[in-house]
């Protein structure tokens, strides 16, 4: 979704639904609501949810059409869901989302893995689901998103060609999304990798068709591909409050990029986001009482904002 | 130090020194010597080794002399050590450093803490030492750095004013001193602050008497500040192997940036550093070894290397 004009960077959270899938506990219906929100009123523009997927694979997510009824209530807020196909996106539609995203792994086998279709047969799913979006009053049609994951190389692939990412983020296109975002499932990105990515993606698709990017920080280099992405004009950037999620092979490592980094990264440097820092890192307690004993990660919240910080910018402007 | 023409960034690894006078135990000789020979091994080309502190202010670095000495053993090793004062550098030279670093905090609260030191008697001692090597044979001649430290902000003072930093970066060349570096000691720098500073002070003492940067992770911008200095044209980038020393003030915050997540960064952008990962990674077995139940820090150590990684650039070129 577009940023507003009022900010430069769109923050999309996407805790309650990357984080909480990615881990044993189920958070209680109650303190997803009082999170999403806690960070709507901290400022937070954007949320993905949950993720229409059968409950018996994913009980951790299992209301989430719950869960997007109640986001739709806050003013403001754009209200995202997941959507694996056809039948997902109809209940996500109809739960009220403002916006579904399909995921099209770029490494067919991982596709195969995750959602038990060939890169074909994803397609075919993403044309059914533009066709009924169509066919909706005015109105009522949430915006539609390809997202390509393992677009920096898979698990058990190893490096994906970027030819098959573009190749993909074409069809996608074709088969009638409104965009296309790039997701580092695995935390394989760099800079220099992500910058020609995203080149080569709006080469083809076009320079407004990618404005979102999804990190992990798997290897540490979460929030230097977020500064490249920005550097390369994307406007929006998923995270996780606490790092939600982890990464189950690899102890300590976070799971995707830390929204209260981001969040100070983007203040320190004076880019508008909306955000209140402050309240934003209050957030997380809501996060450690509700899942107690689940690891949280971020450095900001453990070493607390400089002495004398004003938000909007540090260091950045003469002095 | 400058680097070679046959890589492009030179990784300077500052453990035996930052990172070892920032914890309680004091590593034993042989294992500082292992270090140190493991990574040169590994392709490191210069490590600061030490300081040449009173040894009962850190009784951690009171062997520096000696692993001065050793480590110029070492061929094509550049050996840097740390000196707070005229005595410090007297010694440094004397074991053989081929560079000496003195620390100005552009925060004269926290100079005076540091080195119990104004500005002004920094800035004397640096004049003093800058006669002294003068004075030297000429292939005597250690290299002498002026290091700017809190140059982003202090844990005392909190923000540091921009022109403080600029003017003591030419008071310090004034002083005699070959080129100057800049330290966010507290880990408060952000890429946009970064950028502004390098561009301040290089307008004011020349595009290479400035090239190298220290910086910290404390809230987790290590890498993207690392990755905006790049793209400023710093061509040195300090770092600690496991991230060694932590943060007093911040539990699970790591100090200085992660040597292995540097190294991993730089490699997978395909910029040449002359270092081996995987050699690297290993040397990691030494510090725990030498330094049982110390915190080690770092990613990319705990998820290991993507899939298929071959070393030199990862989706950084056609495919």
């Amino acid at each position: 979704m577009q940023e507003s004009n009022d900010i430069d960077v769109l923050v999309s959270e996407v805790g309650p639904r990357d984080g909480l899938q990615s881990i044993k506990a189920i958070m209680p219906l109650a303190a997803k609501k009082a999170w999403i929100a806690a960070e709507a009123a901290a400022g937070v523009r954007e949320i993905e949810v949950g993720s229409f997927v059968p409950a018996k694979l994913l009980p951790q997510l299992a209301d989430t059409a719950e869960v997007v009824r109640y986001a739709r209530t806050i003013p403001g807020l754009a209200v995202l869901a997941l959507v694996p196909n056809f039948k997902g996106a109809e209940h996500a539609i109809e739960a009220g989302a403002h916006k579904i995203a399909l995921p099209l792994s770029a490494s067919e086998t991982h596709s195969k893995a995750n959602l038990r279709k060939t890169h074909d047969e994803v397609i075919e799913e993403v044309r059914r689901i533009a066709g009924h979006i169509r066919g909706l009053p005015a109105g009522k049609r949430p915006g539609f998103e390809g997202n390509i994951s393992t677009a920096f190389g898979c698990t058990l692939e190893g490096p994906v060609p970027e030819r098959k990412v573009v190749e993909l983020a074409r069809r996608l296109m074709d088969a009638g999304v409104d965009d296309v975002g790039l997701s580092d499932t695995t935390g394989y990105a760099n800079p220099a990798q992500l910058r020609r990515l995203v080149k080569l993606v709006r080469a083809e698709v076009g320079q407004d068709r990618l404005t979102s990017v999804h990190l992990h920080n798997t290897r540490g280099l979460g929030l230097a591909n977020a500064l490249a992405a920005l550097e390369e004009g994307i406007t929006t950037l998923d995270s996780s409050l606490g790092g939600l999620g982890g990464c189950p092979y690899a102890p300590g490592a976070s799971g995707n990029i830390v929204t209260e980094d981001l969040v100070f990264m983007l203040d320190a440097m004076g880019l508008r986001t909306g955000i209140d820092i402050e309240k934003l890192l209050a957030v997380r307690q809501i996060l450690a009482g509700a899942l107690p004993g689940e690891a949280l990660y971020g450095f900001t919240p453990d070493a607390g904002l400089p002495r004398g910080y004003a938000p909007g910018g540090w260091g950045v402007r003469a002095g």
